[in-house]
């Protein structure tokens, strides 16, 4: 594809701010701009990634809005693309190159389906799925290998179960949304009230609600609640061996990054980001617009558009000069033992 | 079912404190007390949750031996039985209205069980799951769909396997048990020994045992040793993401939040309770009745019936104190500098 | 088996220090020193197990370089062999007594396989195994139950794949690895960009490769990235329900311990340890030889051959002492504030 091409294609009406440059190359693919090579598109975000400029072997680059770094790449004989956000566009020009596995429609033989499960139009569904009674499925969805639905979960339009997830029973899944490969969607949450003799189980009787676009990333886990529902909202994006208990209630186009941890009735802002393997208490509440470092505990509620990170967490600048100091406590010890004895 | 029906029901002989008021509504579900509708039951347990009396909608409410929530509820017109542990009878109440999906007793024709594994009286195995040689599975196992069962495993009576997890070769699983789906027990302990060329494996030879009435969450893993076992005693629940290392042995009734993880060889006492992300290394002891707060990083011996908290953990009390003074060490920083140039 | 073949068949070239006593029992298993009984073989490593070879009811030992404990294991009438590396000698006599269990060759009839799939010799595929368009298999690969391989993977020689793992489009896998129960290889990295209106998915065009050697824990996920590969080298091992994301590059013999999560584009060098649950972030550089602590968190680039320690880690000696002053924090933060008031 030659490059005035790509312009095209990525250049939408929004786009007002595109400047480009008149080189047009063939491109044959896309990659990270220290590895690129001859015929490939790539991108420089930040002034990390800038040094590139000097070494790179690719043959054209989305380059931020900056007149120096445009002369950079003329100087190197480099065709550019000069926009206000050159991650986004590398993402969509990615799109142009790239067609992501998608089965055909169809059912394969090995599926197992309940009678009483309702398929919508064009359906893929994979070889040893297991589709359980009163089950619906939208029109386009799509359900790789190995997949087990319990019964009367619903799945909506155009939405991808990847292999061996489980979604368990009364799960409503909006349209868009892409399970990976191992989740546990709707599962029974971890409900036991103690007694003279051990632990007595609370049935979970409620319900895990996903809205649309929502993504759940690989072996992560959404518990269903005793009573109401667990409930993720539209847009909202999960990394891998993240858990979520029963009852929380998270926002729209939240992300979480892996392992984070989320016990019972948690209830989390829209666009809040957590980093990755934060913990939150049971029943606390994050506002909107919340960012939580990595490795975050979060034991109270969180006001809105902050920024807190530590363990207990606290305001990140305060975090961040806590931590400066904490690793010169032993001087400090010492020196406030001597002060000790003299006084 | 009229509430005077529920109250019998709930009512055992050692509910002898159990009080309630005359009126007698229809109820028709359960909920919790913030999201109850006209007919439903719910439940009040501690201050927290005590300010919903005001303003919910429930018709019936189960509530703590507390006289002015009774007054309260009789001034708005709501049912009520008062008990020690509401939650507990909330509990019981969900059981009266909720029946947790169990399949039928019966063998799906697409399940593959070897010839020589063992199966007792009424045992529910879903489609495409794998039984492989000399298997035992106890009378009334339910075995969800997808599961792959290792040679040689043993499954108690009653107990129930979800979808898509694993039992490994050997694993003793004993009655009333829940696997949970995705989880894999008995699977190969971490075990490698450093070479002059990089790690040798260390064949582990040993076996995971559950007794009667364990849990275990989504998508954790429990290995199997060396040599002699992985042990988790009666009782004891684990929730979703979990990791239990080759021959930790654990007590009876201990409780694990998700994403907990224990080393190699570790010893839990009976009736300890983890937070979430708790990590505890090699070979450590853990008494009886510990209480280890969430994301706590266990290092040493911890005595029985203490509580610790912190990375690395300290008594619970002085965690709380030092964590107090944490989010002030800027503050004592500066001011040290300036006594220090004073002395 | 005689305790003289069993020494015969751990000698190696490489053995000239081993040394053994005379005694000759009959050994019939291997166990844990304080596990064991009469006619097992067991070992003593360190200190702190030494103290059960006055109560252990083993009939032989392998035992340290150390004098005083051959003379005591003599005492006891102890047959014993005496290495540099007891635990190294301990894992191959398991090997002597144990045989893994291993599926004979041949494909399952429910195994679904696609017609462009390249089978190499002596494979096992088993039962509900589905293997995709244009995947290729090395000779002896072993492919447990219920395991999804998508298309374009590769799988090399001799490789193990335990039960309801998956492996996802184009993960090249090398030889001798071993993939455990519930992984997920090769699944999309998590690459969302920011917009007005939520998240866009940046498609994850790039590949996993894992090298030969590589063994990877339970429910673990190794992420492709949007461009170009995620890379684990030789010999690396992988506990259970650790997440690599999209962009790493894991160097040789690096082991790490159980829920370690690594975020995009980390660089990992050549025997590098990771205790259970550290978190590193973005982009960070790791060298070769270092050694991080249990639950620490990488922020930043880490020189080759320290050890490190904490969230943010330090270096491991003023991790050790700061955290020891950790404790006393708020008796000096109550003297701090009487020097502050007389000063």
């Amino acid at each position: 594809m030659k490059f005035s091409e790509i312009v095209q294609k990525l250049k939408t009406d929004q786009n007002s701010l595109i400047n480009f440059s008149d080189r047009n190359p063939e491109i044959t693919g896309v990659a990270a701009i220290d590895e690129a090579i001859a015929g490939q598109l790539s991108y420089v975000e930040g002034t990390k990634f800038a040094r590139y400029l000097e070494t790179t072997q690719a043959s054209a680059l989305i380059l931020p809005l900056a007149a120096e770094l445009q002369s950079q790449a003329n100087a190197r004989a480099i065709a550019w693309l000069s926009v206000p956000e050159p991650r986004l566009f590398f993402a969509r020009a990615i799109a142009l190159f790239y067609q992501p596995f998608r089965p055909a429609p169809g059912i394969h033989p090995s599926a197992v389906i309940a009678p009483s499960a309702q398929l919508g139009d064009n359906v893929s569904i994979g070889a040893n799925v297991v589709i359980q009674a009163d089950v619906q499925l939208g029109s386009g969805v799509c359900i790789h290998p190995n997949v087990v639905i319990y019964p009367a979960a619903c799945i909506g339009d155009r939405s991808i179960l990847h292999a061996n997830c489980v979604i368990h029973e009364r799960t409503q899944i909006g349209a868009d949304c892409v399970i990976h490969s191992g989740a546990a969607i709707g599962s029974e949450g971890f409900g036991f009230v103690p007694t003279a003799t051990g632990w007595e189980k609370m049935e979970q009787s409620g319900r895990t609600v996903l809205e649309d676009g929502v993504e759940i990333g690989c072996n992560s886990t959404v518990d269903r609640p005793a009573v109401g529902e667990t409930r993720i909202k539209r847009q909202t994006k999960l990394d891998n061996l993240v858990h979520i208990a029963h009852g929380c209630q998270i926002g729209e186009a939240v992300v979480m990054a892996a392992q984070v941890g989320l016990a019972g009735g948690v209830s989390v802002g829209d666009r809040v980001i957590l980093g990755g393997q934060v913990g939150v208490s049971n029943q606390v509440e994050i506002g909107t617009g919340v960012i939580v470092g990595a490795q975050s505990g979060i034991h109270t509620n969180i006001r809105p558009h902050t920024t807190v990170s530590g363990s207990p967490a606290l305001p990140h600048q305060i975090y961040l000069r806590a931590a400066a100091v904490y690793r010169r406590l032993p001087e400090m010890y010492q020196t406030f033992r001597q002060l000790q004895s003299k006084n």
